[in-house]
């Protein structure tokens, strides 16, 4: 059976797809922190869906990601995803990404994204070069 | 000022080092889960400190390690590293990490490590490959 998180990661998946924002803000916590990209975090519901609303605009509403793979480290209430995450988009090339994504476990046993970063360590590149 | 953080994983370093593993568990949560190496985890303090003496000896009490670079995305209570892990023991080469860590802060305000991945996404291959 798969990872209940594995489940929610597909979700979420669906969602960004469909441009379902509400549903979509909803898997991640109160408090989440989504990497736009490598220098740019937003933080909290509002801040992250107002970024999927602008993403889907900038890539002309035809946004596809997918999982190619997926690992679950759980410790207690939080867990580490490492994924091949694939997003692309019309007249885009297809980029696969080392994402990582880290999961909390709310007191009534629901898993929320708490940090959403489909760019992994590209963020060190970034940081380097300024 | 370097992030506190920052300053809990060059203490880590540190503890590996001079073989100091009661001062470097105490760095860990109770339930934290180390990756020994892909498809390898251990939970809780007494069995990272197990790992960790195992990893001393194997090396022949000569592991060096020391990050080359850092960037740490916060949540509230939860913290996610993204590291370069440069690794190196005697007769070994030295080899480069690109590391995933979870922190997690108690009531106290204190931050622990909970998910030591120093693999990073080495994990999904292992996984493919079974």
């Amino acid at each position: 059976m798969a990872h209940p998180i594995e489940e929610l990661i597909a979700s979420a998946d669906a969602a960004i797809v469909r441009e379902d924002f509400d549903a979509l803000v909803d898997l991640y916590s109160e408090d989440a922190v989504l990497v736009v990209k490598p220098g740019v975090n937003v933080a909290g519901r509002p801040s992250i869906l107002k970024a999927f609303e602008a993403i889907a605009e900038y890539f002309n509403h035809s946004v596809q990601v997918r999982q190619a793979g997926m690992v679950v480290l759980e410790s207690g209430d939080t867990a580490l995803v490492l994924a091949r995450t694939v997003v692309s988009a019309a007249r885009f090339p297809s980029v696969t990404r080392n994402a990582t994504y880290v999961f909390r476990r709310d007191s009534g046993g629901r898993w929320r994204c708490a940090i959403d970063n489909s760019y992994g360590h590209e963020l060190l590149a970034a940081a380097e070069h300024g």
